[in-house]
């Protein structure tokens, strides 16, 4: 998995125990929703939102998730979220990682690869691209 | 609280592993989560659905609810989870039931009072009144 | 459902997208979730944490749940869960009520009652006693 | 994403109406429940489960997913999750594709690579591979 030395936002979240499964860990599932969580408050320090996008008819989908799980996070840590995206064509590729605080320990990485539907239809993408112009 | 002794339907579900949290035991919210899919459940077997009510613009929401817990369940248990329905004016009230198998012993009870809205705005409940109409 | 009109705690949340069910509301349960990591952050603000009484053999466990759902939270909104807690006995009532930001209005409010096992049996409480004195 | 024809287990799911989000769909977090509990109802159908896997000391873990989203599950539906797996030296890799039924549309794709911890150190997996002798 190659990686993007330059992140173009991060979010620091802090694990919820019901987040953490019974081995004292955070469920795998939990990763793509703080991924997920990321995105979005990206999308609005970009200045959109996803409720924006919808009320527009645009709904971004997932089309791929790659990812790597390096050290397990646990009850009552925080960790810090970082983002870069690109565009490859129709599809946005948003590179997503995620180090623990205070010591910065990698704990996942991510591609992923979005999508931008219009009534159930693909799109080029144009729409999205334009509200994150100043990250493409 | 007040159990009425005949249930009108159940339904069997086992632990699903993530649904356990970091104290062994099915975290407190997601027996929300089961007696919400056993009315679910409930509706399609009384030969509606709750995405068909959502089609026709009516949407039950909760407007409270009352759960003791007894006995928690863990990892890879298995659980049936039992309903009775009633109604009182423009509300529904479900007398859910959980218990442990195949030993019977109390997991949760519940009594949840569920609404209609149409439009956003409070309905006497007629519409989910003549699909139940043989529970009521 | 009376309240205590003196709140020891409060913690501001902003829904997350997946917590949003397809009736484009936060779904019911989430609400189980919002308000124990109210506690649990309310734990570290007094000092403990749910791990460190984990490790000294105490679980907290909940008995019983007595929630309104007034307002509905959306998508990219904001809440404030507030928090008072006093002891009955071997029983910790927290008093947990949610309202949506930036106006105040009531969202949930619930009454939730916690004993603490060690060992899987029933104690008077004292260790949870001793950690929140200052708020009993 | 190379696919093995011979699938080793399958087990039909239904959509809980809380796992689809306010796009209407099912969240893409919730595919990795929908694999992960497959996984443990394969142990099951083996004649071992997670739960023993841990009191043994043994704690499977992912190390990676590889997961495509081809068409999205909606409100009531119904899915078949199958599964086949292989040794790769110390990873098992669990080629997990789920399809919509009754039609059998393609619905998700993944590569699920698991390492098996004693004591929080990587092991050879001699004890996943035995336990699933007769799948490998």
């Amino acid at each position: 998995m190659k990686r993007n030395p330059d992140y173009q936002f991060e979010l620091v979240i802090r694990v919820r125990d019901y987040e953490v499964d019974s081995q004292g860990i955070v469920n795998n599932a939990n990763y793509l929703h703080y991924m997920e969580h990321t995105r979005h408050e990206f999308c609005r320090h970009a200045g959109t939102s996803f409720r924006d996008m919808q009320q527009q008819g645009i709904d971004p989908v997932l089309r791929k998730v790659e990812i790597e799980y390096l050290t397990p996070l646990r009850l009552g840590e925080e960790m810090v979220s970082k983002l870069a995206m690109r565009r490859e064509c129709a599809k946005f590729v948003f590179e997503q990682d995620i180090y623990k605080l205070p010591g910065g320990e990698p704990v996942a990485k991510a591609d992923i690869w979005v999508v931008c539907l219009e009534n159930g239809r693909l799109t080029k993408g144009d729409v999205l691209a334009q509200a994150f112009s100043e990250y493409l």
